[in-house]
């Protein structure tokens, strides 16, 4: 059931207005919500060695009882854990195990049933033979939050501005963001993303309060950790996470077998020549997909064609101190209207076979050990 | 990679104090953080017909530029979503399905692997041959929350006073709370919780704003559009979330086919007689482990054994009117030390089968078709 608050009246008109407009332009998409109907069951059954979830990293603190909102006596809590979900096939757990880390203000919701009810990369990677690890970021999800600050500031004892803020993308943010389409409500030609089923990616996104993460951000520590209780893994992110296996391979390289970076927010200018020494050593894939520069980006001071050209410098770095680096750019391939949520669209097990390729080629097929 | 804050010191003198006190009365456990390789993998495959998740109600909302943190333009977001996880059985499609809903500071992950490593409830009902789904509540986990008044509060456009308290329990309230043992790290001789594993537990807790939530709750409408979407499930749930497949039913009770009540915070006396009259369609299972009455509960003014003694009076009423309800209590079979996370206990799979023959003889083995 999905309705309409009465304090968007004023917004709907305006939407409404834009989307008549956008209706003269090109053709205008009406949102529809899922129904559990539509969920796609796959032609052949699943057949899984192990399947669960647990936890990497955390540390215990501390708190108040006015900081645990005042419902039982003070002591310890866990903060900092990370939650990851697993699957493991059956055929193929000498494979190497893939990590899937999702964006801001998503989970690891990313990587599962698509919007529109198709498979996820989660389940495509696992019946191409892979372990995959499917983590919520610290902070957000299942992994939870560090609450003390919000109580605080609730009880009188801190002032509110210490609080950090909490992210959300307006769905008017998320259509140019994301690349679906040059106006609100309007799809590109070619657009891949299922934006019929658009509704249903707002669910997927929560409260994000990553300005409120210690430095160095936790995320990278685990996801190294994590890494190497595997044994060796290739760590894939996306967008705000996109960079996570580049932070955590700089916490810890030992465990990561590689890096796939898609459509990361940037790739910085500012490592060091020692810190792209140890990038070097693990092979590197950059993703993106289409429309980068058709569209402004919806946040001001955002590009995807700046962040595009500054992870092609980032590969030539990388390519300079004698690592296998490369750029998987879509249309390159003759493959068009890729978004920003390219696991998700409706050519997305095509992109995924890009990726396992490369793996295949540049990893490896078998689980390699640690050092 | 677990460790504590430095301003943890003299907790950690008191705990080390009451622990060798203890070490003099009983045996003391020493909580131990999981390793990857604690997971133990079950003896045979899971073989699964779909696997994956989608989202059950929401709503949109226009919020403003602060509301949602100010990272990009006002506009539309969707709150009071429910997140839900669900795995089929390759062999068992015809089945009830069975929908899992946790308790308070929790999400889903209470139903997944224990803090020890075996497997879950979800997984076993799976191997039992039943469809199962695993929600986040509504303002939950992966279900997210709305957060305008936190946002709108650090910009100063409300007062801290109005922003819902952010719950969490300290380990040393779920330690007596939830039956583990009459003193922090001391179990009852009898314990079957995996004390040993405790820390894992605590890493599970996510805050908890349901004080913040609409009412009624968004949570009992979700759930029962969910019933009727599954064309007829059981409703479980715990603590907290232990009378929502009561408050579900009370909503709409066309998709619900059962409701299985663990260890409810409290079965209310308050329900009208009509109520009473519509509940007693269903069936209705009451569970709690064992130790109720034996230590105080850690929280004041709560009490297990008056949350037993409450729910045997709710099954009398039920009972009266025509209905088929019933406790099951593992003490009345002869097993003993069960805890609040009976789910979670070292016999968890032994509590399930009771459960499950109960859904067998009193739901049907089959799905049922709505009305």
């Amino acid at each position: 059931m999905r309705c309409d608050h009465q304090s968007s009246r004023s917004f709907q008109s305006a939407f409404l207005f834009s989307a008549l407009l956008a209706g003269l332009l090109g053709s205008v998409v009406m949102a529809e919500a899922q129904e559990f109907k539509d969920l796609q069951k796959p032609k052949s059954p699943l057949l899984l060695k192990a399947q669960g979830s647990f936890f990497v990293g955390g540390e215990k603190v501390v708190q108040t009882e006015a900081e645990l909102g005042s419902v039982g006596p003070a002591g310890h809590i866990s903060i900092n854990q990370m939650y990851v979900r697993y699957m493991v096939p059956e055929a193929g757990d000498s494979n190497v195990p893939v990590v899937m880390i999702h964006g801001a203000t998503l989970t690891g919701k990313s990587w599962e049933t698509t919007p529109d009810g198709r498979m996820g990369w989660d389940e495509y990677f696992v019946r191409r033979g892979h372990p995959v690890y499917v983590p919520d970021q610290v902070s957000r999800g299942r992994s939870g939050f560090n609450q003390a600050v919000f109580d605080n500031v609730r009880g009188g004892t801190a002032q509110p501005g210490v609080q950090p803020p909490f992210l959300r993308f307006s769905d008017e943010v998320v259509w140019p963001n994301f690349r679906f389409g040059p106006n609100q409500g309007v799809p590109y030609p070619d657009e891949q993303f299922p934006v019929a089923a658009v509704d249903e990616l707002a669910m997927q996104s929560v409260p994000d309060m990553n300005r409120g993460l210690p430095i160095p951000n936790p995320n990278f520590k685990t996801l190294s950790d994590l890494a190497i209780q595997l044994k060796g893994a290739v760590l894939m992110g996306h967008s705000q996470g996109g960079i996570f296996p580049v932070g955590a391979a700089l916490t810890d390289s030992t465990g990561i077998k590689g890096m796939v970076l898609v459509e990361p927010g940037s790739c910085p200018a500012t490592y060091t020549d020692r810190q792209i020494a140890t990038l070097a050593t693990i092979p590197l894939l950059v993703v993106f997909g289409d429309h980068l520069g058709d569209t402004p980006s919806g946040i001001p001071g955002h590009s995807w064609q700046t962040a595009f050209d500054g992870c092609k410098a980032f590969i030539s770095r990388v390519k300079a101190a004698g690592g296998k680096a490369q750029m998987l750019h879509p249309p390159d391939h003759g493959i068009r209207g890729n978004s920003h949520m390219i696991m998700q669209d409706k050519n997305n097990l095509q992109i995924a076979d890009l990726i396992l390729k490369w793996i295949d080629e540049n990893v490896g097929k078998s689980k390699l050990s640690n050092k």
